[in-house]
């Protein structure tokens, strides 16, 4: 009988605890992909009550509480802060095996030094507990990333970003390295109302006007080379439902296409802006392999499926699931549309679909190769989003390691708009200590530690810090 | 080493162990969607040999013995009803693994005290046993009904159906509560031969004519007053293969489609039939609605693929499988169509297909929301059909924990044809039982013994009780 | 703690451990389906060095090597064996958890008495080692295939194949039996360049003029014959992406579509060539029948993904991956097809996808029936290609035991190029032994010794015994 989230917690074994403990548990973190406000880090935010932090803009906690009935008011609504935080510390019982479980507890120890379980009766306590500390200087934004020991990370914006906070966060004595990371979905979207509007504002960042296709390729290379210039290491394409691929198109087919929903603000076909999208896929691809970035492509999603919903609370809060379509084939396409045409950069693919586990795998290993750094080109990354529990990540990191190159594996992100959700790379370590340490006692591998302690190293922290020179 | 399937059968831990025999084990079984005989049970059949309990209609075993090769004449031909018996023990140890396995030993058990592990060296012994104990009093429908410790059940009736077993049930002295579900499928399939003559059954059922849309919502209205008066709280779809979401039709539209089927007995398009049912489920999702029931939908699975089979033995005869293809944007759709409409019952969805199981905790997530009732309105069922095993089972939870609020699962059913089927309550809390336990062995949780036995408890029987409110 | 890869190695319990080493360590192997060389068998084939055997046609240990990033110099490249070699075992750290690192090791211990991990430190002692041993005459080809008792097994060839290899075996004293085993793909693919060519090949095979649907029948019925006289018992059909089932044509219909693929050199539409596979599919379910052949089908590989690589290195060089597609409603439709005519030979499907597993265990079901030798006609087969590894096995067995009969099972096979791969075999038996022994200790089933010892021995051999008659 362990007790409860103890400091083995999640380690099964003797090995498992040592190659926590001694290789992984210390290392910095890397946060190489996450939705938090350069803004809040710039002004350097504080936060005033545990509610704030926790439910100010967690889907994840949002979504949850929906799973137990609680009341919309206490959710999103205009209930008072201890009231949303008391609404979820009574639900929490219920949400036994769920992820925010493990990480609401490892939050409350990690920063708050708080050891409760959390629940109606704990809730004051802990209210109370979690305010002081609040309260203090530590708790600022620079405070939390200092503590976590956050060596660097990478924000997600959009080509039309001045990345003004972050010149001013590398201006500040913040240890942390922040970089941005651009994301130019917008863009690429062009059969969706408001596209001529975007496409605008783009042109006024890049500070030219866009007419053509040419013209739209210029502005982003512009943006391209300013994200670069202030530090940029990543791209990041999130993909709803299924990864277009319809390569069939002519240049002056796609400048074609792209006036046309320039013209009329997004009212093109679907297959049309498939072939807008395929081509810009390897424009971009192009761009970035220049540079040395990498690409990440995050697949599957079916947001917003909730309409009525979405209408009230708009996007990103808890009404979007995981598509069943594969996107298997489409994808082997652009990859080998990318290669052929030398537009292929290092690139890490996720799927929120854990059936795409296997498949995945199987895919990059057609495309790896060696690269300029000496590393291999594609990845597979992490348990994503409704996968990145207990279950999903040990399943995905067992297919990855047979079916591809554990030792090379890219490692945990958090994803995560919070800035207490760092405890998740402690619990991915967990779980891949525990599962190597497994494999030792079980005679699986050798017990050579020298091996094992590299590869526990790496995962965690150096195969990101080469991948990303960061 | 554990002796076979003792009392602790499944159970891995101390704290599992508690947990059943504390929390579990006792709780009176309410088993919500099953296919039992009415008329069986008013009529309060008994049995002349285990033969005809087990193999008179059971699919499951009969596909088991053709998995053997087992000739057909010992399946559901003419051979006697012992050498079917003596054909089933026989190739029982081929049959390690399949939850049949332990289903049949847990029934010697639980119903007849044999510990036997059944084989042919076994058969005439348990035969023997097996027959007096059938031959006794205690072994009518009644009997094993009042020994299951069946607190309630639903069974599965159509629209058509007087009622009047249920009635009879009523006034009989039978504890247990027999509840009438409403499963509809027949009329909404209107691309089938048959159907005219359906809608005349049904039309003659409500006591009118049925000529237009208008009329067939109106008998069908009659019969859902009708059913709930007879006390029925919930209906069930089984929809093949893919969910059909076809929105755009208008009232006039689906009104020509049903004309159409009712004067040509079936003969619309496929494309026709999806808007007539995308139509008709929003029909009935807001006529459930209206009563409090729970939707139930089932769906994925391919029927009678083996036409030859199907031919000679017709439907739910072992010829159903698993299909491949996802329905989770269909589903997406219809949820969304009827919750915009207003339209959307307490919802439970079933998928055949194990491959739904994250995607579906996660889709029922974006539409989950507080009930009337203070419950959450939407919900994954227990792993369904070919996925009720123990990794079947243990899986599902583990995602719907993960992706969901467990504590809120509202737990087993038995899908079953069979009145010795209930020990798979007993199978579904021993495995909820030792999932949890061992999560607080293992310091995943804190080991509070009143969380971890409402949590137990609520999804042995508590939830399904305040759901269904029976 | 277990030392690394010792004798009870993967085997968790004593049961697991005594069913191992008593009932399965020492029976003989049939490998009923693989891609060795009958050639390099008839002439006793001897190595030069590890890396010829290991990397000389291995696109597996390709693919990881890719996955870590080497240089393709070293993988198909103009490096020294050694140097490749060297290569090989630089990256195996790299490879825990990937299959490949167990086989590898197996093969060290079993053929080599070596037991060292391989790494570079290692590298120079294991190519000493592996040099000296593979000099003696015993690691000739009969020599390995005697070493590994291998009883039988089976090859894989185009029916244009003279078989001259094979009759040469058969003249040899080889103790080893070797089939050969009738793969008529290139025949099926009428929609490629080349297609005629191939068919003139097949003519002149066959000794006459194929001009026409029914010549064509002519030819493959003399082919099957040949191959029947020669003593094939199997047939294997590799199907890329999806299964095809397009029933609708008539004879005329694909005479008129087989004429246009030969005067066209292969210029027929997909649809058209779907047609042509679905009749030829029935008609060679027929022949196969009529010769108590199995028919084998692998389905679901994207082939040649990558295809700047391929047009370097060709087919079956390690860009082939998992379709992501479901083929489940097309091979339902097809088993159906064949069944109604009579043309449904015994059977064994594999799918390359790991989310077929229930599906296909589910749908074989529907088909399975007694055969004229008393055994059941449909199988799934073994965990393939990227899922062979311990949790994929695992993972196939256990959902294969839940939804058919384990006890029927047709085992291992090891689809290899390679002489050493026969440890896989091993490895099979060893997750089997042990799934096994483990459901004994924890009382999930009887310890009953013959009953497990029977179960265990029918799926590592007795049951391909029967079933192929070899």
């Amino acid at each position: 009988m362990k007790p409860f989230m103890d400091e083995n917690f999640l380690l099964s074994t003797d090995t498992a605890k040592t190659l926590y403990h001694t290789c992984a548990e210390n290392l910095p973190i890397l946060d190489y992909h996450c939705h938090v406000s350069p803004r809040e880090i710039a002004e350097n935010r504080t936060f005033s009550n545990i509610a704030e932090v926790w439910l100010g803009g967690d889907h994840y906690k949002w979504r949850a509480m929906r799973s137990c009935g609680v009341d919309e008011r206490y959710i999103t609504g205009d209930a008072a802060d201890y009231e949303k935080f008391l609404a979820y510390a009574t639900v929490m019982p219920k949400l036994i095996g769920n992820p925010l479980y493990h990480w609401s507890h490892l939050e409350l120890k990690r920063y708050f030094d708080c050891d409760l379980p959390l629940s109606a009766s704990t809730a004051d306590e802990i209210w109370a507990i979690t305010g002081e500390k609040l309260a203090s200087h530590d708790f600022s934004v620079h405070g939390i990333l200092k503590k976590s020991n956050v060596e660097a990370l990478c924000t997600t914006d959009d080509p039309i970003d001045s990345l003004e906070y972050h010149r001013a966060i590398k201006a500040s004595d913040l240890e942390t390295d922040v970089y941005p990371a651009f994301r130019p979905d917008k863009g690429l979207n062009c059969n969706r109302k408001g596209y001529t509007a975007y496409i605008a504002s783009l042109a006024k960042a890049a500070g030219m006007k866009i007419a053509s296709l040419a013209d739209l390729k210029d502005a982003y290379a512009k943006r391209i080379a300013f994200f670069n210039e202030n530090g940029c290491r990543t791209a990041d394409h999130g993909i709803d439902e299924q990864i277009p691929f319809a390569p069939d198109a002519t240049e002056n087919d796609v400048d074609a296409i792209f006036r046309a929903a320039l013209a009329s603000d997004g009212n093109v076909t679907v297959a049309d802006a498939d072939r807008f999208r395929t081509y810009m896929l390897r424009f971009f691809g192009a761009e970035y392999k220049k540079y040395g970035w990498i690409m990440q492509i995050h697949f599957g999603p079916l947001r917003n499926v909730n309409k009525a919903a979405f209408r009230v609370l708009g996007p990103d809060s808890g009404y979007d699931v995981i598509g069943g379509r594969s996107s298997i084939t489409e994808l082997a396409g652009l990859l080998d549309f990318l290669r052929r045409s030398d537009s292929l950069p290092k690139t890490i693919v996720y799927s929120i679909n854990p059936a795409d586990n296997a498949p995945l795998a199987a895919l990059i290993g057609a495309f790896q190769e060696r690269g300029e750094d000496g590393l291999p080109t594609l990845y597979q990354g992490s348990a994503w989003w409704f996968n990145d529990h207990i279950h999903g990540m040990r399943e995905q990191l067992t297919v990855y390691a047979a079916d591809s190159a554990l030792g090379f594996f890219p490692g945990m992100l958090t994803d995560s708009r919070s800035f207490l959700s760092y405890p998740r790379h402690e619990y991915f370590r967990r779980i891949l200590c525990d599962l190597v340490g497994g494999w030792a006692e079980d005679g699986q591998i050798p017990l050579d530690w020298e091996m094992l302690g590299d590869l526990v190293s790496d995962i965690s922290y150096c195969n990101v810090k080469n991948l990303f020179h960061i």
